[in-house]
């Protein structure tokens, strides 16, 4: 069976921070589903970009970086603004994941609440 | 420059139907954004799939199908509710697109009074 | 430890046969979390009461048929219209329970799907 | 007639603050209505545990505080973020009551605007 | 001092009948507050117009009827979609008003448990 | 053809510096909608008045400058959140218009991104 990782960011520029947490990921999973959080936000300093400019953002930095299309999902999920709920969100956005993949304390707390292994 | 286009669906579920439209559309341009509208619903007898059940179905079929991943962009957009602005948010969650797909009137009307070229 | 179920319901209005549920499933469990769902909604044919005016007639209700306040949690809690994240929803508002009493389908799915045991 | 008052509260934690406010507030009416505020939201610095969770801290500390779970109604009521409709969305989910306790001078402001005596 | 009065339609589109209500209660107040209600749909079978059409519709219909433009208010509001929030919305958005027109069973009902004088 | 302008300000409260602005502005077109933005909020220290209060402000201040009542259309608009929506959103709630008046950067560039003339 596919093994497959979910990775959250804003991507508010995606940079190549975000690149090798992404490449050192895929090493330990089939598929990484890529979440694109914030997505309802644009025009504002911390949040400049577009979700369907962070999409083609994201995309052509894997595809230069020669990750497969395959390998990756790439889905923009809007905040639901409620810590509460967010888990079940992304959830409902995203093929299911077994794997979670941060270093953001509240995400690792939620995730894990909800029983996720987080990594 | 690649030509863009746009197409819209729910999705519940995807179908031949759709396959086919899908096929003829990537006929006329480089790249297609399929946009899996209504993307917040799911459990409910018309719209029973989870906007992820709903990607893993579309991308699975295309791959089947021989469709290069490059080729298409699949996109989660929740409804807005609002029609006036419901282009403006397909606008934001998507690459920039030229041309649109439709079959349906009011998506015909929306996009068309928006200015873009509808087939 | 102490055993918690939950039971949902609109209670417009609040009837015998919810009345008898109650009774029924106190015999099972030491303490039931009452949720009043739709919370937000009043005024309406299918909704006339407030959540504050279902929460006098539920506690009376259960207060003349002996039933004692500690024994329950009565709570309102507002729809969140996305089925995918009621659950979570619920959880949220009430404290925690392990056993949940339903007849209706999709509460029975949504809860079996998170992983409770639905009676 | 039995007098009802209303006391707000994020209880974020509930402290020995807000047990004596509602052990002053309880000599003046017969019954209270206690709101627990912001209900839907948690895992926050500023707002870290959910509407249910604080249910349960407020329940139990008035239950320690030998106060009877019949002279109180706790209700959580989410924040609806719009000061011209607060009182309304209060007066929704809550018990009919007359009299207002606070020290919170918009609080004060919004009811004494609404006609409440507030004390 | 002067006499508000409020009078609300969604005006989908304005037709004579509503024109003929208006001219009746300018008689009776001095001024009149005109609730373009719905203000945020349009576009579908029951609600075709923005609330910019509308507002040029009602005013361009009183110009013609040769009512004084310093005689109305005409003021657009989005429905909150919570009949217990409802009044309030209304009050938020408009000038302050004493008296209400309406025939709609649920406004009337609204209006006078807020204490309004219904006409 | 009549030529129509747009201002918009959140008017908390309206100066003589908004007073000249559509002064000048009166000077280069037809008629004026007059945007009164973030219409929903009221009773905060930077967003004192409701939009009726501001709606009441603004005309009365226009009528004592001898402004004809048949210049301007005073519109309450009720903020999106979203930058990528709000264009849209000022579109469904005005009548037509052709060119926007501002100093105010992001309101600039969004009007200009959609395509008007901005001045």
């Amino acid at each position: 069976m596919v093994t497959r990782g979910l990775y959250v960011g804003r991507f508010q520029p995606f940079h190549i921070g975000h690149l090798d947490a992404i490449k050192a990921v895929l090493k330990e999973v089939d598929e990484l589903v890529i979440v694109i959080g914030s997505a309802q936000y644009s025009h504002k300093p911390n949040n400049p970009f577009t979700a369907g400019e962070r999409l083609v953002m994201v995309r052509h930095a894997l595809q230069e970086a020669k990750i497969a299309d395959s390998k990756v999902w790439i889905v923009p999920v809007p905040d639901v603004h409620l810590h509460m709920l967010w888990v079940s969100a992304v959830e409902g956005y995203t093929p299911k994941f077994t794997v979670v993949f941060t270093n953001e304390p509240l995400t690792r707390r939620l995730f894990s609440e909800a029983g996720y292994e987080v990594r």
